[in-house]
């Protein structure tokens, strides 16, 4: 019985919700993050270093069993660099895509999952160009190191182009660009699955996710999908990870229009609107993406009831509303509060949708944020 | 918002479960034991030292903001001795009682909780006494330092008085002896139960319990009681908590002869009859203890379906066969392997008893542990 070591690169809170599911089924931690206050080290010991160190990143290494990520930017080359030592799930290449909007959604056009309309942009003329021929709305994106809707830019009229260009032509040779058509989508949801070592597959139910500002605020599952669209979303999410030979968890978030569901992106790591699987699931998704990493069986991922998951931005409200609730679970990530930060998140479980909606309006008002819970009480009286 | 730092006594896996449950509530944790490898270090920060060194212990109290235990022998003095310095929870007095079995039955006789024949015992000549009075079979126990069933002594015959006294009769000083009547019960059951620092008692449904040679075997929750017995154990535990000003959680275990409840003992902590409230409860017994002691609103103790706890005694068995089922979790503490040490458990959770009963039976036979898993199978198929 030797004890297996599982090295996270990143050491926020997905790395630390690791820790917490890991540790149980008696895994031990090295965590590896550029920041010495990554809140994941107050659980586990923590490398403070660059991604792109190579001397730190070979010392990590030696210290492993097997490497994974709590944070999809880490340079491909570190990700190489660690594979030649030791396993690393998900894999390299399976990362390089999911890192690149362009890439992604190539991949997701070659498989069949439709998407809004995207191109390459790598000049003002081309914005212009492809523009017209998407039509207006559009939102150009930086193709790499976007994150919580940052390196975006919505365009709503010809006139935007220049304000477009100027705000993030600059970065065309770092990152790229790409423009994507806009969706006047009703609902956003994503698929948090899982994919073994020996290619099982499973998937939570369907979310619903709310953004504001570009940034998960509520997610509520299952979400309102017709069987036929769950199927369809949780299908596509199947053949990408079987395409990418993927192992771990990951999201594909998904816009709803009507009937149609298309393809917004791919999260290759476990995902903000899967922390309800942690009371809402027989296994968390924390718990699932370290089985598969280390090889274990998968666990469950049926649910239990209706769950709903708020974010806390900038700095944890007062706890007592959401522990009064008889379904209610507080996370507070340990972070210092800093505006538009995610320090931590609750979730509130009910059996039944009516309960978990008043909950969630009664924790709405106590807490002044009666807009946060609205959509997701719509949804459950719906 | 400041942080708390809870103080815990003892660091084995108690303590490394409410930390587990405890992260993420934001809590922070820092244990004292006199061992350098309890697995709760794996954790938290651990200060070893021994118990009774009231430096360690002042310096212990300055970095935290309430203390609790893991472990109920402690010595008393070191408990008033923090108290004095920071809030003790549960309360020293009542600590102080849960020690000794002679305290602690005394004082169940007071409160009118029916229980089996006790008296102190001092010397050889009042032990033959006893045992006159009260009949064949007895037990002749530790009051004090007793644990898993070690200290006691099974007097079957009027032959075995002496070899009852030759075995713990040394003890009599530093210990304190007790004579109980034997209970022929046809089940054990444990209330494990909360109560918060402004007397809200909850309780989680009464587990059954199989113990073999003293020690835990297996659990399951709910027992099979009728609703009489569950309403009256309960209210026992309720009735001994508020006479002890009592703060977190605790077990009382009791014995079940016919319609009769006896009460065996106290337990003053987080209880390993409790461990399957992790995953087959709406707030685990690590959490609604860590919630007691900092003074946040107590969780519900509602169940979800049945669970089904199994020890693992001496080194943790092949994950596999539990981890496959679908309600199958691990728990392994981070120890080292060694014969009779507690060094892991399992839970099975399933919605209907029947799924349960066959989950056990296969993981009972896949781990080649048949007798182990069949009390429970048995009740749940009665
Ligand atoms: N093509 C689009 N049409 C309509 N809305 C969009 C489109 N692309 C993005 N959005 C909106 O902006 C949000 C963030 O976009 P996106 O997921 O691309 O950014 P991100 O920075 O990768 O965010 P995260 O990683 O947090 O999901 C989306 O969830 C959606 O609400
Ligand atoms: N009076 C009694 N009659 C019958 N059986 C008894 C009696 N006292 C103890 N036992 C048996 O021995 C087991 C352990 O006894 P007890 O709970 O007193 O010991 P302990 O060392 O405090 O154990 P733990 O702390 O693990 O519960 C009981 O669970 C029961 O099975």
């Amino acid at each position: 019985m030797t004890t297996v070591t599982v090295g996270i690169l990143g050491g926020g809170q997905l790395a630390r919700m690791m820790v917490l599911a890991g540790a149980p089924m008696g895994l031990r931690f090295e965590l590896f993050d550029p920041a010495a206050d990554a809140c994941g080290g107050q659980l586990a010991p923590l490398q403070v270093a660059a991604f792109e160190d190579e001397a730190a990143l070979a010392a990590f290494a030696e210290r492993v069993d097997v490497v994974t990520f709590d944070f999809e930017n880490v340079p491909a080359r570190s990700a190489q660099f660690l594979a030649g030592r030791v396993p690393v799930y998900p894999n390299p290449d399976a990362l390089a895509v999911a890192q690149d909007r362009l890439s992604e959604k190539t991949l997701f056009r070659q498989l069949g999952i439709p998407l809004p309309a995207f191109a390459d942009i790598g000049s003002r003329d081309e914005l212009a160009t492809r523009v017209a021929e998407f039509g207006l709305p559009c939102i150009l994106k930086t193709r790499r190191f976007g994150y919580d809707g940052k390196g975006q830019f919505r365009l709503r009229s010809a006139a935007d182009i220049d304000a477009a260009w100027d705000a993030l032509g600059g970065q065309v040779a770092r990152t790229g660009l790409i423009l994507e058509g806009f969706v006047a989508f009703e609902r956003e949801v994503s698929v948090v699955a899982v994919r073994g070592q020996d290619g099982e597959f499973r998937a939570w139910p369907v979310t619903g996710n709310w953004h504001v500002e570009g940034v998960l605020s509520a997610s509520l599952a299952p979400a309102q999908l017709t069987p036929a669209q769950h199927d369809a979303a949780i299908g596509y999410a199947r053949t990408l990870a079987e395409r990418l030979d993927y192992v771990g968890v990951f999201a594909l978030e998904l816009f709803c229009r009507g009937e149609e569901l298309l393809a917004n992106e791919m999260a290759p790591r476990v995902h903000n609107s899967g922390h309800w699987t942690i009371e809402g699931s027989e296994t968390s998704q924390f718990e699932n993406h370290l089985r598969a990493v280390v090889g274990l069986p998968l666990g469950d991922t049926r649910m239990l009831g209706h769950a709903c998951m708020l974010n806390w931005l900038g700095e944890m409200p007062d706890a007592d509303a959401v522990l009064a609730q008889p379904g209610g679970h507080w996370h507070d990530y340990g972070k210092e509060p800093r505006d538009g930060r995610k320090v931590g998140h609750a979730t509130l479980r009910e059996d039944e949708a009516g309960a978990l909606a008043a909950a969630l309006e009664d924790v709405g008002q106590q807490l002044g944020r009666p807009d946060q819970v609205a959509p997701a009480v719509a949804a459950l009286r719906d």
